[in-house]
């Protein structure tokens, strides 16, 4: 099952389009950190769980990780927050894998679309905050196991490499 | 300043629009608990802290505690639980006063209008689990001042009895 986050159900696709179309509206980041877990909760009741109960794997774009560094990191609401929240929001279930691709700011910057969503208009402390983040989740986080890719190059040597890095997960796959 | 939940933010007006639009489109027990915490963060970030702030009375119609009926005890998921997204959601700030109007439930069946929303239609055992979470809370909650009402007579009735139950909480007003 390949699916993502935000987004991933009828209720997430129009949260997220409520929270893109939303333009000065203020959303304080306590609503902001609820909204992204209200998405994640209603993404695992409706389909990582039914996905896994049935046996399936699930490859999500984008996980609970993400709130912990944006809504936690960036944000400032603070890790351990965040996480509790979202440990309702997914029954306490986690990744077995991340895999975290990274790439410098400028690369990043590059690669972006000319129309920025709100997280992507903020300024570069925030995106520094949120790196530093995912580094520290990466080097210390236990409820997964983390596989940091060089994201640098062309899509299709990133993908070989995120493949080398997951493949026992996936046992009689080539 | 005389407000409401849900729907007291814009942010809020939207989601409350989202949630009675969506039709047929599932919504779980998790996302709409987290939902309803997302437009009470708003509320408290825009409206009633800054209000507070200001030395303003702040009269809400409806609180964190129809959350911890509603989805805590109707949807089972947990008064306790409920209580904890809550606090993060206003701050750990709770009314100093709350009153509880209660009336029969066919007095409530005659007064709801034709038109009735997703929790409204809900079946007679979630009501009474929300009636009863109401009742345990008014007994037992030591965060607020509970009042009681009577609430089946006509308005001006059910409004002075509220108004004889606060009216030291405003003095200099009659």
């Amino acid at each position: 099952m390949v699916t993502h986050e935000p987004g991933g159900t009828e209720l997430g696709a129009r949260l997220r389009r409520l929270l893109l179309g939303i333009g000065e509206a203020p959303v304080g980041a306590r609503a902001e950190a609820l909204l992204m877990a209200a998405d994640r909760a209603q993404h695992f009741d409706e389909v990582v769980l039914p996905s896994l109960g049935d046996g399936r794997h699930v490859v999500s774009d984008r996980t609970a990780f993400s709130s912990l560094a944006y809504q936690g990191g960036g944000r400032g609401l603070g890790v351990e927050t965040v996480r509790g929240l979202n440990e309702f929001a997914t029954r306490g279930r986690w990744p077995d894998a991340v895999v975290l691709l990274e790439v410098s700011s400028s690369v990043a910057r590059d690669r972006l679309g000319r129309v920025l969503d709100r997280l992507e208009r903020e300024d570069l402390d925030f995106h520094e905050t949120v790196t530093e983040t995912f580094d520290r989740l990466a080097e210390t986080d236990t409820a997964s196991r983390w596989h940091r890719i060089d994201a640098s190059g062309p899509l299709g040597d990133v993908a070989e490499l995120v493949w080398a890095a997951v493949a026992d997960l996936f046992p009689g796959v080539s």
